[in-house]
C-alpha cells in the first residue's frame, strides 16, 4: 500500500569528476561573504580546500573561515558557528566535508536569524524554524549520510549525553550540491564501510517499516543491491571510481525521502545507534551496525514476510522448501556475512560501551512508532545488551 | 559506469486520495488569472472539473477556460492556447489530464512572452526559451507520460506530418502536481493500458543506452518490475487502488530525469513511434508497443549484455546452461508474453499505418545517437516493415 504524502526536493546536483567547476555557477546567486565549513582539515593536505577557497575567491567572495567541525558536531560548535555567521553576516554556509559538515551547516542556517538557543528550540522541543533560512551549500568529500540532498541535522550535547536529528523541512535541504567520487577516495578505508553501512541501514529503515510493498520498496531493493555489489568492490579496490561513484550516487538517493514516500517509518536502529553515540563518540555508522543485527532478530517475527522478500530480492536466497522463518533467518545470515566482509561487524563493547552505559544507552534511545513493533524500554535494554 | 551529470527537479507532489485538497495550499502562490487547460471534457463527468474549478472560485481565480485539448495537441490548438493566454494576462498554466494536458500547457508556458512561433522556435530550430516563462500546475488524471514532474512537450504538425517533443530545462518543469490514483480509474481499459506501455517504454529507453550498469539501472529494474507486478492487478481489476496508486507514481520516476542520470540514451523507441503518430493519430502508448520489439530485436545483438541482464533480472529468466543470445531473446519473449496479457500487442497496421506510409514515417523518424547502435536509414525502414 502507498498512503498518501507530498514530495519536493530542489537540491541542484553536480555529480562527477569535473563537479567542482559548476561551484562557479552557482556562487553568483548568494552575497559576497561566505561562511568556509569544514572538518579536522583533510581537505587542506588533499587539495580540496585551495581549489574551493581560489573559487571562491575568484568570484570574489570574503572568506569566513569555519573549520574543526567534529565528526558529531556539538552544541558548542553549533553555537560558535551561528554567532561567527551573525557577526559577519553571511550570506551563504558552504560546507566542505562529509555529512557532519553539511549537518552543522543546516543547523546553523535555521538559527542565524532566530533568537532562542537551537538546542532548546530545535533539538529539545522539536519546533520549525520561524526566522529566515541561511542558504547551504555542500561540497561532499565522504559518501554516507545523504545529508547533500535532505535536510535532516544531527547534533549532539555531550553534557546531556544525547546525540538528536531534527529532520527540517525542505526550505532547510541545501540548495546545491557538489558531488565528486574522486574526494571520497581520499578517506581512510574505514571512514569509506562505515559510510557504506550507513547507506544501507538508511535503506534498511525505510524498508522495514510500514505501509510495505509498494514502487518505494522495489527502489529501497534496488539501491540495497547496488550498494552491495558496488561495496564488495570498493572494499577490494578503494580506487575503483565506477564502484565508488555508484556508492556516492545511491547514498543520496538513499536518504533524500524518496524511498519513504508513501510509508511510516521509525528509524529505530538509528534511535538505538544515536543514542550509543553520544556514549562513545563512536562512528555514526559503526554504532549503527553493533545495534542493527540485534534489532533485526528482535523485530523478525513482526515483519516475517518482509524479511522474507529481503532475503530473496536482496540476497538471493532460494526460497523452495524452507519454511518462512528459515528464509527471513537465511537472509539475516547473509547480511551478517557482508557485514564481515566489508569490516563493520563490530559490537558495541568494541565502540567502547560498557554493560554499566545500557541504563543511560536506553534512557537516551527516543522510542518512534511506525515499525513493525513498539518497542518498551525493556525492549530497548535487552537489543543494546545483545549488541554489546 | 556512471558519466557526469547534474540533477534538479523541484516540481512539488502531492500524492493521495486526499491530494487536491492542497491545490489551496499552492493558488495564493500565484496571481489571479488560471487558464484551465483540459481535454475532451471527461473531467466535465466524472466531477473532477467541478471539484477544481470550486477550489479556483474560493481562492479567488478568475478562470480562462481552455477545454478540448486534443490527445496529440497540434501546433493550431498551441498557437490559439498562446493567444489565449496573452490576451487574459494569465498568471498560471493550470493542466487537468493527462499528458497531452500537460504537455500542451509547458509549451504554452515558454511561448506567453516570446515573439516568435513556438512551432518553429522549440520544434524545428530547438532553441531555448528567451522569455520569461509562465508557471505550470498539474492536476494529472492519467498516469503515463511522466509530464507532472518534468520538462517535456511533445507538440504534433498535422500539415508537416510531424510529432516532436522537446525536453526543456528544469525551469519549465511544474511548479506542483496533484496526483490522486482515484481519477486515473476513470478511464478506459484501453487508456490505462497504453499508459502502462508507455512508463514501461520510459523506463526501457532509458535502460537500454550506453554508459549500463550503474545505480540508474538498478532504479530502472526496481521500476520496470513494479509496473509488471502491478500492471497484471491492474489489468483484472482496474479500481483495485494499490495498484493504481503504485503504476502512478512509477510513472512519475519513470521519466522525470532520474533513471537517465549518468547515461546516454537514444529514445529511438519514441523517434520511431512519435513518426508512425504524425501519421496515424494513434494513441501514444501504442505506437510505441508496435515498435518496440521489432526494435529491440534488431539491436539485441549490439547490447547483448544488457538484453540479458534484462531477461534475468526483470524477467526471472533462468540463466543456467543456456547461451546469453538464448537468455536475452527469452527476455524479449517474456515481454511479448506480458504485452499480450496486458492487452498492448498491437501492429502499426491495427494502428491505422499502410506500406505506403513507410518511407513517409521514416522521413519522420530523427535518428538520435547515444544508444546500443545508431539507425541507419535502411535499418529505420527495416523496424518500421517489421512493425507493420
Amino acid at each position: 500500500m502507498l498512503g498518501n504524502f507530498s514530495y519536493k526536493n530542489a537540491t541542484k546536483l553536480y555529480f562527477g569528476e569535473n563537479a567542482l567547476q559548476f561551484l562557479n555557477d552557482e556562487l553568483p546567486k548568494y552575497g559576497d561573504t561566505v561562511q568556509l565549513i569544514y572538518g579536522g582539515g583533510s581537505i587542506k593536505k588533499n587539495g580540496v580546500y585551495d581549489e574551493v577557497t581560489a573559487i571562491l575567491k575568484a568570484n570574489g567572495k570574503r572568506i569566513v573561515e569555519d573549520g574543526g567541525v567534529m565528526p558529531n558536531p556539538t552544541v558548542q560548535k553549533l553555537r560558535e558557528g551561528v554567532n561567527l555567521a551573525r557577526e559577519n553576516g553571511v550570506s551563504l554556509l558552504l560546507a566542505v566535508g562529509g555529512g557532519s559538515c553539511c549537518d552543522y551547516a543546516k543547523a546553523i542556517s535555521v538559527s542565524v536569524n532566530c533568537d532562542e538557543d537551537p538546542w532548546d528550540k530545535y533539538y529539545m522541543r522539536f519546533e520549525e524554524p520561524t526566522c529566515e533560512i541561511v542558504p547551504v551549500g555542500c561540497i561532499l568529500t565522504m559518501a554516507g549520510t545523504g545529508s547533500e540532498m535532505n535536510a535532516g541535522a544531527v547534533i549532539t550535547n555531550h553534557e546531556m549525553k544525547l546525540k538528536i536529528g531534527h529532520v527540517f523541512g525542505e526550505e532547510v535541504m541545501p540548495k546545491f550540491s557538489i558531488l565528486n567520487p574522486r574526494y571520497t577516495m581520499t578517506l581512510p578505508k574505514r571512514q569509506m564501510t562505515a559510510g557504506i553501512y550507513d547507506i544501507f541501514n538508511h535503506i534498511c529503515e525505510q524498508y522495514f517499516s510500514g505501509e510495505d510493498d509498494n514502487v518505494s520498496d522495489d527502489l529501497a531493493e534496488a539501491l540495497m543491491k547496488s550498494v552491495i555489489r558496488n561495496s564488495l568492490v570498493a572494499v577490494e579496490d578503494p580506487e575503483n571510481y565506477e564502484a565508488r561513484s555508484n556508492i556516492m550516487w545511491a547514498a543520496t538517493w538513499a536518504l533524500n525521502t524518496l524511498i519513504s514516500r508513501g510509508k511510516t517509518t521509525d528509524w529505530m536502529v538509528h534511535m538505538l545507534g544515536q543514542a550509543a553515540g553520544a556514549y562513545t563518540d563512536a562512528t555514526h555508522g559503526l554504532t549503527l551496525a553493533a545495534v542493527s543485527l540485534p534489532y533485526y532478530r528482535h523485530i523478525l517475527p513482526y515483519g516475517l514476510q518482509k524479511f522474507v522478500r529481503f532475503a530473496v530480492n536482496v540476497w538471493g536466497v532460494r526460497p523452495e522448501g524452507k519454511s518462512d522463518m528459515e528464509i527471513a533467518n537465511e537472509g539475516l545470515a547473509a547480511l551478517a556475512d557482508w557485514m564481515k566482509q566489508i569490516g563493520v561487524a563490530v559490537t558495541l563493547t568494541d565502540l567502547g560501551a560498557t554493560e554499566t552505559m545500557i541504563e543511560g544507552i536506553a534512557d537516551g534511545t527516543i522510542i518512534l512508532k511506525g515499525g513493525y513493533k513498539t518497542l518498551t524500554r525493556a525492549e530497548v535494554v535487552q537489543i543494546l545488551k545483545a549488541s554489546l
